[in-house]
């Protein structure tokens, strides 16, 4: 259609038309509010208009491609968005920044399930974000900031240079594996990481499981071969019931972090167990959701630190809401859990915001 | 729709579609021509093709949601393109690339008015780009690149992390108001800023006021209390009546920028005051534009400035037109205004450009 | 249409439209592939997920519009992605990123032809795209990555701040001729380039000629003139045949790249010359493609090179097609060609790959 567009248009004979077609769907999310935020600062809080609040703002390119006898292929591209400000990522990935940082993938997709390729979530979040009340994003997000050390949330979760497939749902239950290459020569695994997950989705009940191991590696020289430096275990599972009236959450995960260097391989270990019980209730056109949970710093006494997440939806339309939202960690004398940047050690920290939500 | 799309994929049950239908326009600008710049140089001119000679070269993405009772929710994303060299902005915040560096905003409008929060153009920009006959952006533009003593043109002229309100029209009558929060720990004011404006539309007059007021402030270290280091007063006022056989334009500026450091906080202090008249003239499928203006440093003598612009616009439809301009500045000793870069103190500068612009 | 839906929102009066008319076609690649390179790296291979195996990855938006009497205006924006880590290029040119690396374009056309101004491929790539049996970009592409010392591969084969104008077709003939300012205040040529180009397409026949001039020069202090430092001469003629069981390939490359410095103007001089037989034969629902190439270079004793690139696409549909493709580059002792990193001295490198390309 382009292309024969492109060529009317050289032979100087056109239709005339306004408009054009495509197989591309542009979409996205545009969240903004005021949002208030003391971390401990001993200067006082912060105030400010902030992005992404209930969820990620972001902005995307997708399509689906019919090719016949059950099969399609898709592609995706999202870019995250610093709505306050106008931003995308500057994350420097050689000649490149990471501007799609959400989301790169092509794939295929038939009575085999689907295989994607590129940039894309790890199956851990994937399973986050399907018991996560607060679901994709946003600050409210118990799961994404506050478990497993923190070290899958955001950016962390996603996974670049990936294979993903995901088995077609037998019966409700369905299955995914993951695998990024670390691209490090002479040494496969150096760099790598893989994940495995698994869902049970039936009425009202969602049971999510998802496993993410980590290696880091490095080389003194380039002609010297890599050596581990850290490795990152961690496991997650969660559940939701819809009651109707009510919907309850509630996850576990474990995590064991080693970290090194060249000379001194996985020297240090951090493990950590989280908890969190949910609820979200539809009140009016919209949705009251809380969650309460733990982190038990395993590695280190009097460390151990709880939040809870408050926040009403008011739907305007399906893709349109305000919200007002509360979240408040408290640290013990050894933790320093906030949102970015890191509370003072001890410190507790809350935020309170009230903004809109727009679905495009 | 999307969603739905994808479920169906996921199902394998394709209608075989090539199209895509998404709630969003996308949007833009592409202006380019040849461009031949003397900035006062002694090695001599710089001839190039430039972007953005009439207007900004832009490409953005909006929607518009119908949300019942004479609501509607709206979004706007738009970039800034160097289309000469394919460029977007790499200004740096954070972890950011301003992409988006014109608008990032989500609003809600209605009987109330419209309400805006995000990266939007300041107030008295809103003034400038209603009054000025070369519009929004381009290098003939006097009111963007002269006026104020050219602190609020281009990027300067739009605020992030800020929320804009504008009224309904009561009789042709609208207020606006902008606050920008500077987002400083412990002292909301540091790095704020906060805009009034009023527009009288009805017929063939319209008349715009804009006043504007930056706070700049500093810590040395980010335990220590912020400091002002500086202060900016931007008022602007102007008209334009349209007799039918041409358009008449007038504005008024005047401007006090004091800028210090943390040690010396305001200590120095510059005046400015602007005037330009101008004419618009409908001319054959065209129009030729054209002002001249003042700038008057009152706190320097001989530093003066004198700006003449010519343009003659083409047009080959509604959206395409060809373009011719001619800008001319005239600097006392004292005073060295340019297209960037400056020229040098008491030089004259000009720069004459012939073009196409295409809006999509 | 988009500023009619914009106003009718200011009015609070909405069709209630779910979708959105727009003159843009957003278009685009996604190929991402498992890639194995052995480029010589003592340590071993490297494996990965890797973009652009067959075509460069990239998205685009781009418009056509009728201006009536057989003229039309056309506008094109292209990003190069590296669908791997969803990155777009970052190469800075002043405040500015080089998002749209690919195509930054508006142009006019008619019965006098076409006119591009911005930043575009070069006359001398158009040639060679028309003949490489791989096409524009991907690992496989020996007129890209192989002819002309590597020079003009890539963003190096592309122009900005240029104007390109391409004939109508004479009875299959068809001229090009671009020019890319340099920019350089006081010297128009420095820093410029300037390509001639010419085609005849009729029937099985294919034949293109181009040819490439780049001025490199620099300046001790910005108040001292230009000084030549270097100079590229670039010739390609190639030809493809379609015999309609299998089409033949070939083409010759001629070049001579200068190299100085401002003390030591056009000190080193460096001559290669190319030459590749190819053949494309259809087999199944796809092509089979194949290239022999020859990089003679003449400044410098047993250092010439010798590749055979090697590919099957398998079409899932027009849009869709997998991929399998084997590239491996003979070295002499001088000569390091391979796809970056270069290899060692001397040393053969291969890649071999399967991927998916999806076209949007």
């Amino acid at each position: 259609m382009k292309k024969s567009l492109l060529a009317l248009a050289v032979l100087g004979a056109f239709a005339g038309a306004a408009s054009a077609q495509s197989s591309v769907t542009v979409y996205g999310i545009m969240d903004l509010g005021v949002r208030s935020t003391d971390n401990g600062n001993p200067l006082g809080r912060t105030n400010g208009i902030e992005s992404g609040n209930q969820s990620a703002s972001r902005i995307g390119f997708k399509g689906v491609e019919d090719l016949g006898g059950g099969m399609a292929a898709t592609f995706q591209l999202e870019a995250q968005i610093a709505a306050d400000v106008g931003g995308t990522s500057n994350t420097a990935i050689g000649s490149q920044n990471q501007t799609f940082n959400r989301l790169a993938t092509v794939g295929l997709q038939g009575a085999f399930g689907k295989v994607d390729l590129g940039r894309q979530t790890s199956v851990i979040q994937d399973a986050y974000n399907a018991i996560d009340p607060f679901g994709d994003g946003g600050i409210a997000g118990i799961t994404g900031f506050f478990f497993n050390g923190n070290q899958l949330s955001g950016d962390a979760g996603r996974i670049s240079n990936s294979a993903k497939y995901v088995t077609p749902s037998f019966g409700g239950f369905t299955a995914r594996a993951a695998y990024s290459f670390g691209e490090s020569a002479g040494d496969t695994g150096a760099n790598s990481s893989y994940g495995l997950g698994a869902a049970f989705v039936n009425g009202p009940l969602n049971v999510q499981f998802g496993y993410h191991n980590r290696d880091t590696s490095a080389q003194t020289l380039t002609t010297t071969p890599f050596v581990q430096t850290g490795e990152g275990k961690f496991t997650f599972v969660g559940a939701t019931y819809n009651f109707g009236a009510f919907k309850l959450h509630g996850a576990y995960a474990d995590s064991k972090v080693q970290t090194g260097t060249i000379a001194l391989p996985l020297s240090a270990s951090t493990k950590y167990r989280n908890a969190m019980v949910g609820v979200s209730v539809p009140v009016g056109p919209g949705t009251i959701m809380g969650t309460y949970a733990i982190n038990d710093n395993r590695s280190a006494a009097d460390s151990d630190a709880q939040r809870i997440s408050l926040m009403y939806s008011y739907d305007l339309s399906k893709r349109t809401n305000l919200y007002t939202g509360y979240v408040r960690t408290s640290n013990d004398n050894g933790s320093r859990i906030s949102l970015a940047p890191a509370a003072p050690l001890g410190e507790s920290a809350s935020v309170f915001t009230v903004g809109v939500r727009h679905k495009f």
